[in-house]
C-alpha cells in the first residue's frame, strides 16, 4: 500500500458511495482541518457529520435527472491531520491530492476551513497549468497575512493568486473584505461585489474552456440558510440561488471541487450539514 | 358521549378557540403521529407546541383583515394514538375525521408526519367524490412502498392517487424524489418541479370549483425558515411566498386542510412552530 | 463627573471603538431593558453579546467603502437599570440620552426591547422639534395600552405619535397588528403594509430634509435571518433587503438611530447578534 | 363569576388534574412572572412548559406509594399579569391566592421568579398568624433592596422576615449571598450554609406543629440537574437529595407550597421542567 | 452471503473495531429502532452518533487496565429496519442476533428504545435456557400493555418475565412505575427500588454462575449526566456509580449486553453519546 | 509602553476588577488558545464568555467570607494570538507571564486548552526553582507526543515533568489515559487514579511549603456539571467536590493558577462558564 493511503482513515461513508476505488473516476475526500480559524473553530467536524446526514436526502437529483446510484464514486474517508502543525497538515493534503490526481481521479473535497483549498489548488495547478479558480465566498480571503501568518484562511486566495498569476481567480458573492484586499483584487482578480447569478454568463465567457477549480465557501450563502459556519456574514444569498448557480456551471470544465467552512458546532438541526450533503451530491453528479 | 370522543384528549388550546363545538363550523384537530418517519422523528410534539406559541402572534390577520376573535372555531384537542400500531392509529384518525364530517364540520389538522393525510383524505373523499388534492411539499411522496411498507410518509401521495384516480393530485414546490416517482407522476399527477407562485393560476384554472383538500408539508418551505422538520430539503421557498400562495388559494373551494411535518425537537427558537401557528391562523380565516 | 455618567457602566467594547469621548461625534449606547416584553424576554442581553461577536466581522464596509478604523466613535457602555421599576428605567434612558445630546453627540442605541425608543425619541424631539421617525418593524406597536399599561413595547409608537403629532411616523415592513391599530394608523401615521424597498422613494420624498430618528426593530427581518428575537413574525424580509434599505436612507438626515429586540437566548449560533453588529457598523458609517 | 376568576386563564392542564374545583382541596396555580429578574429572564414560561412535559412522568409516586389519579386536585391555570407593572402583578397574585384560601383551598404555585412568593406568603400569613417559612435556595434573597427596588427577587425573603418577625424563616442550602445579607440572617433568620439533609431534623424540631409555607427555589439544586434557571449557582445539591428532603418534610404541617425560578429558555432537553413536574407531583401527594 | 447479512448496513465504525468478523468473539451491533417510544422519539440516531464520538475517548480503560486496541471485536453496523412495521423490525433483530449466536459470537447491542431487548433476550434464551436478566433502569417496564400494545418499550420486561418465568429478572435502580407494575414485580421479579450499589452483592449471590443478559437503560442515570434520553426521570444515579457497578458485575457470567434509550436529539454537547461510548468500551472489555 | 503590553487587548472585564495594575498583586489573564485541540475546539472563546457571565454570581464568597470588592486584582484582558502558529503563541504567553512575574504579580489565567499551562509553568519555574505542580484533570496529558506533535494538550504534563524533574507533579482525579502514560506516571509523577478528596491530605503533606502552581482542567468535573469542554470524560467529580478541594488547598503556598478547557460552544445555558467564573472568584480570594 502506498504511504499516502496511511494518511487516510475511513470512519463513515457518504450515501451510495462505491468501495472500489479502481472503478471510480470521482473521489470524495474529507479534510478535517481548522487550525487557522480565527473566530469560531469547528469545521473539522464537517466531513463526518455531512456523511451522517447524507441519508436524509435522495440519491437522485431532480435538478439534473441523475442519481448517485448510477454514478461510480469512491469515498476515500478523511485525511489524518496532526493538529497544531499547520505545515505538516498542508503537506499531507497536497500529497494525498496528488496521489489521486496521479491515478486520474477527480477530487471532491469536504473541508475544513478555507485554507485547505491551498494545497488542493497547488496540486491541481501542477496538472492543469492554465487552471482558473472560481470562488464563491462572502469574504475575499486576499490578505497579505493574517495575525502574522501568510498561510491562513483569510489569506488563502492571495496565495492562490500568487501561484496562478493575474486574473485567473474569479470571486463571486463577495460582501466583506478590507480596503487593502479590495485594492489588491482590483489589480489581480476578477472580484464581483455582492452579486452571483447576474454575472455568471460574463464569468463563463471569460473562462471558456479552461480547466476550473471550483471552491465553494458555504458562507457565501446567508447564515439563515447556513448558520453552521465559523464566520457568518449577514446579507448573503439563498441556498436556492447557489444551487442554481451550480447548475449554470455545468457547462464549464470543472476539474476539481471543494466545499468548505461548514461548522457543525454552530449548526442548527443539521440544516447546514444537510445543505452540504446536497451540494456535494449536485457537484458529484454535475462535474 | 360518542366513542369517537374518547379518542381525543384536550391538553392545551389554540389562541381564541371557542369551547362550544356546536357553534363552530371549523374544527382544529391535533394528530401527534410520527410512526413511519424514517430520518428524524419528533413531529408528534407539534400540536402541543404550536398551541403554546400561538399566543406570540395576533388573532388578527393584516393580510386578510379578519380576526380569529370573530371566528367561531373549536379546538378539539389531540387524537390519542397507540404508538407502534400504525393501522390502529390510521383507523382512529379516520374515525375521528368522519365523526366531524358527519356533523358538518370542516377539519383543520395539525400533524404529525405526512402519513396522517391519508386517513384524512380518505374520509373527505367519501363526502366529496370529486375531491382534488393540492399538495405543497419538497418531496413527491409517491413511492410504491418505503422500507417494505406501503403505508409510509414517503408513499402517502401514491395511496391518494390510487384512491382518487389520475390527475386529481396537484403537487407544487417539489424538489426531491426518486426517478421512479417522477415517472409515476408524469402519468398520474400534476407535478410542478421547483415552482410555486408561477403556476398557481394554471392550477386554479384546472381545478375550478371542485372541492379541494389542501395539504401543506412544511418542508416545502426552506429549512432556513422552517428548520424544525424531519427531512429538511435545502433550496426551498420562503415562508413569505407560501403565505402569499395561501392567499391566492382563497378563491378555491378548500374543504379540508392540514399542515404536517413540523418537528419541535429540531426547531430553533420555536420559529417553525410559530410559523405553523401563523399558517393555521391564515387557513382558519381563509378557507 | 456628571451624575449621568454614574448611570452607565462599561463592561465590554464594540470593535474599533475609541476611548476618547471628546473626540467622537457618534456614541454607541447599550440599553439592556426588557421589562415590558410580553412573550419571551431576553433582549437585555443583546448589548453585551453584540459587542462580543463584533470581532467576527470586518471594520471595513464593502457597501460603503468606509471603515470604523477611520471613524471616531465612542462606546459608552450600558445604562444601569433597576429591573422592575419601568418609570425609573425610562427616566434614566432619557437623562443619559439628553446628556449626550447636550454635548453635541449623535446617539446610536442598542436595545433592549422597543420601549427604549420612547425616552430616546422624547430626548431627540426636544432638540429637533420637526423630528420625524422612520420605523422598520413587523408590528405596528400602536396599541392604546397593552395588558393595562400605556408604556409598553406594544404601545411605544402610539406614544410617539401622541408626542410628535400626525403623519410624522413612517412605518415600513408592518405585517402584524390589531384591527384597532390599523384604524389608528390610517388616521395618524404613514403605515406601509408588508412592503419595504418599493416605498422608500416615496417615503424619502415625503420626509425631505427633516431630521429623522431611525428605529429598526430586528423582527422586521424574517425569523430565518433573525431567530434571536422575542416575538418572531414569519413572512418577513431578508437581511439583505434591510441592509440595502439602510443604504437608501443615507440621503436622509438621520440624527438618531436604534436597533432593538435582538434577544440572545433565542438566537442560534449568534447569527442575529452578528447581524446586529453589522447593522450597527453600517449605521455608524452611514448616518 | 367572581372578578378574581377573570384574572386567571387556563391554556394547558397538568396531568391527571380534575376540572371540578369544588371537589378539590388542592389547587395548582401558575404565576408566569419574571419582571424583577436581573440576570437572565424567562421563568414566566415555566408553568406552561411544566404542564406540557408532565405527561412524560407517571401519575404514581413510587416514593410515596400514592397516585395523582386518586387525588382530587384542580389546575386553575395561570394568573394574567400586566408585564411592566410590578405592583399590579403582585396585587393580582395576592387577590387570587386569598380567593382560594377563602374557599378552604391549599395553593401549590408554579413560578415565575422568586418574588411571587411574597404575595403568596402575605396571603397565607393572614390565615396562619404563626406561619413559618422553609426556603430551599442557593441564594439568601435577603437584600434590603436590589438595584433600588425593595420588591425584588433578591430581596423577597427580607420582606418575608419583616412581615413574619424574627426566626420564622428557615433557609436551607444557601451557598451565595452578600456579607450584609449574612449579617442580617445571623440576627433574623435560621440560615444554614451549604447544608441540606444534615439539618432537617433540627429544623423539624424547631418548627414542630406550626403551619409551614414551603418555597423551593430550583437553584438550590445544582445547575447540572437544573440548568434551566436564571441565576445558576454551581456547587449545589442533587435532585435526588432534594426529593428525599421533600419526603422528610411530610411530617411537617405544610399548608402552602411553591416551586420557583425554573426558566425554560435556559433548559436543556426539558430536564429542569421535567424535574419541576416531578417536584409538583411529589408536593401534591405529600402535603 | 447469508440473507441475514443483507439486514445489516455499515455506515460508520466504532473506534478500534476489527473488520474481520471471523477473528472476533465479540460483536457490536446497532439497532436504530424507536417505533413504540411514547414521549419523545430519537433513539434511532444513537448508534451512528455514538460511533462518531467514540474517537473522543481512549481505547484504554484505566478502570480495567485493558485496551480495545488489543481486543478483537467486530462492528457489524446497524440493522436495516422498516419503520412503521414493528413486528417485522422485531423479527429482523431476532434473526440477526441468532445468526451471530449460531456462530459463537457474543452480541453487544446499541439501541434504540428498550423494546429492542425483547428479540435479543428471546434469541439468547434459546441458547441459555437458564438465562437471567439484569436490568438497570429508572422505569420498571412491566406494563401488561401500553396504549393498547403488548409489544412496547413500557411492557418489554413483562414480556421477558413471561418468557423466562418468575424471579429471573433483576431490576435495579427503579424509581418510577405504576402501582400495577409494582404489584406484578412483587410476585414475579426481583425489583430493587431506588438503590444500586447497596444491593449488588445480594444480586450476585442470587445469580451465582447462571448466564446473565445485562440490559442498561441509560435513564437509570440521572438526566444531569444523561440528558439525551426519551423519558428522563429526575432523582437518578451518577454515571460514576453506574460505571462502578459495571465493574462489580465483571464477576458475573455476562453473555449478552445492550445499552438502550440514548436519544441524540435531546442530548447536550453529546455528553450522553460520549457516556454511551464509554459504557460500551467498558462492557466490551469487561464481559 | 513595554512591547509585552501590545500582546494584550482588553475587550471585556471580570466583575469587580480594578483598572489600576500598580495597586494589584493579582492579575487575571485570558489566553484564548486552542490550536492543538484534537477532538472539539472552542476553548478560545472561554475568557470572554466567563467575564460576561461573571455578573451572574456574587462578588462575595460565602465559603471564604471574603469579597472581590475588597480585593485588588487587575483584569489584564486577553493575549493576542496568531492562530496557526503554535510556537509563536506559546512564546507570547511566556513573554507576557514573565512580564507580570517580573513586576511581582501573581497570575491567574483563563484558558484556552491545556497546552497554555506549558509556557505559564515554564515562566513560573524560572522564579520558583522548587516549584511543584498540582493538576486536577480527567486525563493524564502525559503522552510523549500526540499526532506527531510534542507540544500538544495531550502531552503538556509530560513536558512539565521533563522540566521540573521527577515527582514534582501531583495529578488528581485522573480517570483516562493510555497504558504508556500510566507507566510513565508510575515512574515520574504522583498520579492518583479516580480520587480527589481522599488524597488531598497526603498530597499536602508531601508538598509542604514548596511553591505550588495549580492547574485545573475543568474536565476533572463530570460533564453533567461542566458540559462545555472539548473532551468530556464521564464518571467525574461534582463541582461541589472541586470547590471544596479548592478550599482545602488554601493552606498550600499557591503561587500561580489556571483554569483551562472550558469550551463555550459546547456549553449549555452557560453553566460551565458560570462555574468557571465561580472557580476564578474562589481562586482569586483564596490564593
Amino acid at each position: 500500500m502506498d504511504k499516502e493511503m496511511n494518511l487516510i482513515e475511513q470512519k463513515a461513508v457518504f450515501m451510495a458511495a462505491s468501495n472500489k476505488l479502481e472503478l471510480c473516476e470521482k473521489v470524495l475526500l474529507g479534510i478535517p482541518f481548522d487550525a487557522t480559524t480565527s473566530f469560531r473553530p469547528g469545521t473539522r467536524l464537517a466531513p463526518y457529520r455531512i456523511r451522517e446526514v447524507s441519508e436524509g436526502i435522495e440519491e437522485y437529483s431532480l435538478y439534473q435527472d441523475k442519481s448517485l446510484e448510477t454514478l461510480d464514486f469512491y469515498d476515500a474517508g478523511d485525511i489524518v491531520l496532526p493538529f497544531g502543525n499547520v505545515n505538516e497538515c498542508l503537506r499531507r493534503i497536497e500529497d494525498v491530492c496528488k496521489w489521486f490526481l496521479n491515478r486520474g481521479k477527480k477530487v471532491f473535497s469536504i473541508g475544513g476551513e478555507h485554507l485547505v483549498s491551498w494545497p488542493l489548488i497547488k496540486s491541481y495547478h501542477e496538472y492543469y497549468p492554465d487552471l482558473v479558480v472560481v470562488q464563491l465566498d462572502a469574504h475575499a480571503d486576499l490578505r497579505e497575512e493574517y495575525l502574522g501568518e501568510t498561510l491562513s484562511h483569510a489569506a488563502v486566495m492571495r496565495r492562490v493568486v500568487e501561484l496562478l498569476g493575474e486574473n485567473r481567480l474569479f470571486q463571486l458573492g463577495i460582501r466583506s473584505c478590507t480596503r487593502d484586499e479590495l485594492s489588491y483584487a482590483e489589480k489581480n482578480t476578477q472580484l464581483y461585489v455582492d452579486v452571483l447569478m447576474n454575472v455568471i454568463d460574463e464569468v463563463k465567457k471569460k473562462i471558456q474552456t479552461r480547466p476550473v477549480y471550483f471552491t465553494l465557501d458555504v458562507d457565501v450563502i446567508d447564515p439563515a440558510y447556513a448558520p453552521g459556519t465559523g464566520t457568518p456574514e449577514a446579507g448573503g444569498f439563498s441556498s436556492r440561488e447557489v444551487l442554481k448557480l451550480m447548475q449554470e456551471m455545468k457547462s464549464l470544465n470543472v476539474v476539481g471541487f471543494d466545499v468548505v467552512e461548514i461548522s457543525p458546532p454552530y449548526d442548527t438541526a443539521d440544516i447546514t450539514a444537510i445543505l452540504g450533503a446536497k451540494i456535494i451530491r449536485e457537484a458529484l453528479l454535475a462535474y
